[in-house]
């Protein structure tokens, strides 16, 4: 019954979800470049898909990329130093309301109730996002790691090499 | 840059934004049926797409409508008794994530820092959709009305039959 049945996940878009992962993936791996090959297998995008994600992330500046044999992509920065929201920012359109989206003069910036609430879930999901980097998702020994069946005891390029 | 240019609209997804659109104006005028060509009109949404968005809202049972000549839709009920959510998901998906949606056993439904902030944010916009019903979004006098230039001082449907 839905038009586009792959459109949201779990609200964010199908593209920020796919750039949060491979994000976080690189956050584990910050000193190696990582094919595309292996973000794909590790974040469960199709890989084609994914190129196209690294693209965007690569132009936001976010990743830096090499190409050809032993290439990849690392982090342009460190885990700390960026934040969810900048990864979704990078792919796709999270953004307050800033004017009436119909273009009603009488409106204006003065909005509506129903696109002041959704601005007001806007303001709510940017807060979220932009309150954490990269290196939080990482760093909690408490927590499951992102894209990983353990936490690893060792690090995590090495457990990576043994196929994990 | 985007792969989806037109994939979200403040967050929400296109075909939301659209469905609240149509909702708002059928709470606007709730006692008569409108044609999808005159909801076309008010909502600013291409026709052909509006009318599978009125499809699924039918489908889910908050509009109801009559094929033919002086056909068209009407909510199904009170416009108190539909929240914005229901519209939403009536159309697409908004949910909390149940659990781990790479499908990582170990993780299961206990989330990995990421994922637990976008459960956090899927969290947060439901309880704000939810708690808005269409009634609200037309009964406050001191706001604009949805979709109108100026809120109508008679009998909204006399009004748009002026070509307002």
């Amino acid at each position: 019954m839905m038009i586009f049945e792959a459109e949201t996940l779990f609200m964010l878009s199908q593209t920020s979800e796919y750039a949060l992962r491979a994000m976080a993936w690189l956050a584990l791996t910050p000193s190696e470049l990582v094919a595309t090959s292996t973000l794909a297998e590790k974040t469960q995008v199709p890989a084609t898909y994914l190129a196209k994600v690294l693209q965007q992330l690569s132009a936001a500046d976010l990743i830096t990329g090499r190409r050809g044999v032993g290439g990849g992509y690392r982090l342009a920065r460190d885990p700390s130093a960026i934040t969810l929201l900048q990864v979704i920012q990078a792919v796709g359109v999270l953004q307050r309301i800033p004017s009436c989206p119909l273009g009603i003069a009488t409106h204006g910036s003065n909005l509506c109730p129903l696109h002041r609430k959704s601005d007001e879930a806007a303001a709510a999901v940017i807060e979220i996002y932009d309150g954490v980097t990269l290196e939080d998702l990482i760093s909690d020994p408490n927590s499951n790691t992102p894209l990983c069946e353990t936490r690893p005891k060792i690090p995590l390029t090495v457990t990576a090499r043994k196929g994990v």
